[in-house]
């Protein structure tokens, strides 16, 4: 991406950091290493690609202080304790140059009932719908499309991208960041089994969601059964994931797009849930457990760590010799049993 | 949960049950027998949790007549041949008691065509829009911003939560219930292969789905490509569910979420399908077969029963030394042979 | 699916091939061998099938040369090189009679900025928004609720389903299909760790999205972190799929339904990736690859070919045994080893 340019010092103005060299630089683009040219920042936050300082046309490298001095020897460097964090934050920055700022005030073909409490600043986008009785925080963006139900509630600066649906009585913390196609507090999925067929379970709780949560596209969260669904603080979900009634996910935790966590089962803080994960119902899972892409969570997980369980990849016609074996497994144990034992 | 306190009695009059024990509490809510207090009803359908009668806190517990001795021991007490059943009728009622009901008209921002038929007592909900030929029967709520198509229709008393799309042409029964997000009747996948690459084959058919289905949030059932896709009666789909062309689910069958049935495939009746499962295309699924969660059915499956196909869990470290071995899985039953000829 | 019905010659003249028969046939619908009627064209692409061409009842099958002779001598024919391709052909066509055409106009109730380009004979359906700096090729058609952000370009004769997100940006180009509930440029999901929790990493880059490319339902595709998403030509992409931010997809790639692609993944052209396929970050797809369903590829693939990595399905309970035995794998092979020492 790029933009206008800035000059080095407004950026270290804003960021803090030790500038090593030309604080007159113009930076136009923040790029990777390999990717930078002579107006581009760029950043070394892993070691292992602490070559990439000799080739990069960077004007200007973020690094830490093992890093200063070969950083300063090909150009401008900026020093910090943490340059991934910093790169973060840079982006942050960056982005609110061009962002359009929230525009207070009500798009005149939102739908917003009298009974709904908006405060201060608050954006209403074009054709959003707001219902009885919700509440709006201040400085909050409530995108185009979106829809706020009766009851809900969306904290202090939290913003809705085009197209969320807030379920009614569902509420979300300070902060938030939801993006399109979220759906929150959709029914649960529970049915008691008749001779007659399911009979609907009717799913009487909410969605309470802390600050600082970011819920990515088309993602759901549905509501309690009787009691609510909770998503802490600082909770990230990715796109297309699935959470179930009545789970609880404990603060702080990541869990990458197209996983699901089935009803009623509760994450610890600080996990990572990796792409396509799932977590049958029922379990506990610990603080600090880090599941790997594709694997199905089947017990609870009591101790902090990595979990797995992937089936791994190969050529086709390996693959269909070992999947042919594999369900013959448990008779090859036999039959090596049956060798040893003679 | 809680909600405007009801008596004993009116619960009774309205869900019927044998009340043993004061007809006259006080209910404020429904809860788990955990989760219960003195102004709680809660149910023990699962034997397994019968010594929470002795704990739980509930001022009525719903139990079956093999209880009703032990749960009156203790309190108040609704006897009921199935207590689960009867929660769930209960859960209906309170909704009913809380929920507002559909608002006959249509909201002045909807896009109605003339050429729609509206039935007695429907409720179009904000930003709609309803195009010509569609159809919507008597007492149907359509939520705000849903887009119901040229010659759709939507059956009695079916409700459509917000932002549901409904393509043209497609149906759905009476009594059903279909949530936020929900695309029934985008096209199905169907290319021809070409040296100019992909040539669309446009998808001709529709979505045919019976009375009493629900469809959860983001789910998605496709068009056919010259028959119908077709979900009977009763069916319940969990969210993120797709549902490729020429799909037929049979009678009172649920899939929780996340999964996919690839096109052309039949799915009998009574089955249940877990979360993420998977099943390829052009299969035949018979009557009463259930699927766990993540297994990927590649077969068609003539005899009822469980099957499974998930990767076992387990440490990331042990889960690499054992995935490793799976691909040399084939030459090891090759070795075992051999030792077994010596 | 049936239709005002049209006579042989009609269709002949319309999409070329030889005619074996009566022109003056009137066809009312295209089915497929088997369930055609005296009033269907139907087609027979596939050897394996030739037998259906002694019991079909359709009026005129699409053959090859090959089987020209055995198709005449039941009834009408056409004859042409591809019989699949020229079926993809006929669907087209006969789509094109029954759908309306694109309504140039602006419906009274979208919200398009007096800033944005809408080209010549655009539609835009009721409720959508456009805004300022957006770019609407000519003939192209904005379905009902879609919202086009600020700068976004929609090439020319692309036709946007009702409810799609176009983020800021992002650009799609000509003769596109792109199904209801997409979302193109979501953040993608970047975030540095710190002590007080994740820091967002915003995504300034953009999705970038070739010709003639379709995408499913409630597909995702996020916006790049610092460079774009790129979607080349022709890629076709089905329901629910996750495209990572960065990703680079090549032309002529097909991607069934349910999988994702983690961010900055490269694939090649020409590949085609199963159903539930997930494929994990950082990775390089060579050209011509087939993944099957439900595979995760964890590796770089630098030679083309089928790659499959699906545990097999059985019954529960030989699956429970054979899934423990497999949690011992490692250990098997240690004691073969042993054995074979002996």
């Amino acid at each position: 991406m790029s933009s206008t340019p800035v000059v080095l010092s407004d950026l270290i103005a804003a960021l803090g950091g030790d500038l090593l060299g030309g604080s007159d630089i113009r930076i136009a683009r923040i790029a990777p290493l390999d990717e930078a040219d002579a107006h581009s920042i760029s950043f070394l936050a892993n070691p292992r690609y602490q070559s990439q300082l000799t080739t990069t046309a960077a004007a200007c490298v973020i690094v830490s202080p093992a890093m200063a001095e070969a950083a300063a020897a090909r150009g401008a460097a900026i020093v910090t304790p943490d340059p991934y964090l910093y790169f973060a934050r840079l982006t942050q920055w960056w982005a609110a140059r061009t962002r359009p700022a929230v525009q207070a005030g009500v798009h005149a073909s939102a739908v917003v009932s009298p009974d709904a409490m908006l405060g201060e600043g608050v954006e209403v986008g074009p054709l959003a719908v707001i219902e009885a009785g919700a509440v709006i925080g201040a400085g909050a963006r409530i995108g185009a499309h979106c829809v706020i139900e009766r009851n809900a509630r969306v904290g202090e600066g939290t913003r809705l991208a085009p197209r969320v649906v807030l379920g009614h009585g569902c509420r979300i913390g300070a902060r938030g960041i939801v993006h399109s196609g979220v759906v929150i507090g959709a029914d649960g999925f529970g049915f008691a089994p008749s001779k007659q067929g399911f009979v609907k379970i009717e799913q009487l709780g909410h969605v309470v969601i802390g600050d600082d949560v970011e819920i990515g596209a088309n993602t759901c969260v549905d509501r309690g059964a009787l009691a609510d669904t909770v998503i802490e603080d600082g909770v990230k979900l990715d796109n297309l994931i699935q959470i179930a009634h009545n789970v609880r996910i404990g603060r702080n935790t990541a869990m990458a797009g197209c996983g699901a966590i089935a009803g009623s089962t509760t994450i610890g803080a600080n996990c990572t849930i990796g792409g396509a994960a799932n977590i049958i119902g029922h379990l506990t899972i610990v603080d600090g457990v880090h599941i790997t892409a594709c694997t199905l969570v089947t017990r609870d997980i009591a101790q902090p760590g990595a979990y797995s369980g992937a089936y791994p990849f190969e050529e086709n016609s390996s693959w269909q010799k070992n999947a042919a074996t594999l369900r013959q497994l448990h008779t090859l144990r036999e039959r090596v049993r049956a060798l040893e034992k003679k």
